[in-house]
């Protein structure tokens, strides 16, 4: 089955329109087409092989909606018409403890990521969202809650959402916690709305003044500017958790000094360049730690989705045809969105 | 009251013979005839000045075995002639959430140190245990339960005991559980016997192939010499626990590799200079954490003494009289001590 995509075939080329092959759906598939992809910051390294290791042609896109167009034989949980999601992964190896636990996204044998990760089907690494059609196991399927209008602002939940989504959950954030979110962008600005939620109170960390208002209706408390360090100095040792969204190499011990007893700040970005080596006695003097967290499973992925429907939570959007994708990204490595770039999939249809 | 010490009139002078004023007891104070005092690294590094703030004269050691020989009015869980424990703390706030949790170690308002802390006593701070005796309120005493013949390795239980003890119950080394001790030194030869006891699987990573025997002996199941990549690598994702005692700065990323998903690496000792940055990647693609850990709370110190004595576990030492603290403090430099310098304070009685 063919599909129109956009993708590039090589690091320093720019996206083109492509005409890739997805599979025949197997028993346990879904073919789902595609209604709405968001653009994530990873699209951008992985298409610019700025991490290494890019297959090509690379086609990106985990931040899938779309509406189900047939299932497999076997396949119970999805029927045609469905509206569902798709997100970072679309297999692991179902075997190992992670897995087992529904914690996909730490599989011991590595996960199957949407774009770049190895499959039988042709050109032999997977293909994204950036995409007419797809075909995936029903297992990395997501079931999608949201009324139909917001579909657009439900797909960068995919990834974004849940990258926020999981630490929150992981180190508890709820009521009674005082929780810092560092970085009002794609990332941040879906944490804000998730703390916010799930009743903790929200402290927004932002380096632009002009910002100050936005965290605001996103639902944080209190806003600080991160370069002001009396501001900053008026928090020290009062977090439970900071969310640190920020993947530029920066100073952690600025937010480690914020942190309680027993409080942890988790990264969920690779800095380029790596961050200012952490000073270890902030971490001594007050049994704190500092941690990563990577995207979400798929049972937890699901829990967010349901979650965010039942909270009214989507994420802000600017809708984009296919054809505006280098412009787009030559704006989120400015920052300037608010917050998340969509792609409209119907544009697919159109000339590159 | 008068009393012979040892201690430095200023960071390049050498230890010499003091007479010191000790308050006479109050109503909740216990007056103590020091035995035995183990000698920790941070004695040097405060002797010398070394992290800077050091008040002169300074007297250190806080790794105190000695017996009761008077009690204020009030004190009720001490007699003369018991054989008491005086370690890293002998004040705090009492007030905070932390000293309410018996974590006096994470006081809010800064714990009292047995040295260099605030004192209303002459000479406005406080003087550690390289003397004849010591008072301190009853609250900050700990009970020892070993037979009398043990009670010069007792000392360093007082520190370099409670400082590995603390991690690896709040990390949960126990059954079931693989655990790695970083440096078999006066902390990591504890560590060692305490996850042993603690019924852990425990390896112990040396760059020394001269200490695996003696690994061995003290109670570890495995010994990895972390200069061989490929014996570090067979341990790769398999540990939940790492306690690395060693302050040195090294690379951190050889031992995070080491961690199962959701493990800890903590650090008990703070680095002279940074360790390299670690890498923020291995934490994320594991849910990994850097942690740190602070010698231990009064209730948790009596618990590991109490453990210890249960499980007749003391320190591994070498005795000295005090006149020989100069060379063993460069001994304790070149880590050629099995494991932990003690001095004999009836030594302190005797010329300098």
């Amino acid at each position: 089955m063919q599909s129109r995509a956009w993708g590039a075939h090589a690091g320093d080329k720019p996206l083109e329109p492509l005409d890739i092959v997805r599979r025949e759906p197997g028993p346990r598939d879904v073919q789902v087409e595609i209604r709405y992809c968001g653009v994530c910051h990873s699209d951008l390294h992985t298409v610019r092989s700025e991490w290494g290791g890019t297959l090509y042609p690379c086609v990106p896109g985990h931040e899938i909606v779309g509406e189900v167009t047939a299932v497999g034989a076997q396949v119970t949980r999805f029927a045609v018409g469905e509206n569902v999601g798709i997100g970072c992964l679309v297999g692991s190896c179902r075997e190992c403890a992670s897995c087992k636990q529904g914690l996909e996204q730490y599989c011991e044998q590595g996960f199957i990521g949407t774009y770049n990760g190895p499959t039988a089907d042709p050109p032999g690494h997977t293909l994204g969202g950036y995409s007419q059609r797809i075909v995936v196991d029903e297992s990395f399927i997501l079931k999608i809650h949201h009324p139909k209008e917001q579909l657009a602002a439900v797909a960068p939940l995919l990834c974004a959402g849940i990258t926020t989504y999981s630490p929150l959950r992981h180190w508890k954030a709820g009521p009674g916690k005082k929780v810092g979110i560092v970085g009002i962008g794609g990332l941040g600005h879906m944490g804000i709305k998730l703390a916010d939620a799930m009743g903790a109170h929200v402290v927004a960390f932002t380096t632009s003044e002009s910002k100050r208002q936005d965290a605001h209706k996103l639902g944080a408390d209190e806003v600080v500017i991160s370069r002001d360090e009396n501001a900053m100095d008026a928090h020290a040792g009062t977090f439970d958790f900071i969310l640190d969204t920020v993947a530029a190499s920066h100073d952690l011990n600025a937010f480690t000094k914020l942190l309680k007893r027993d409080g942890t700040l988790c990264l969920v970005g690779v800095p380029e360049h790596p961050h200012p080596s952490p000073n270890i006695a902030v971490l001594i003097f007050g049994r704190k730690s500092i941690a990563g967290s990577l995207i979400g499973g798929i049972p937890e992925t699901q829990e967010m989705l349901d979650f965010c429907a039942k909270h009214g939570i989507v994420s802000d959007i600017e809708m984009i045809p296919i054809q505006q994708i280098d412009a787009a990204y030559d704006r989120m490595l400015k920052s300037d969105v608010k917050y998340r770039f969509v792609i409209d999939s119907t544009s697919l249809a159109g000339t590159g």
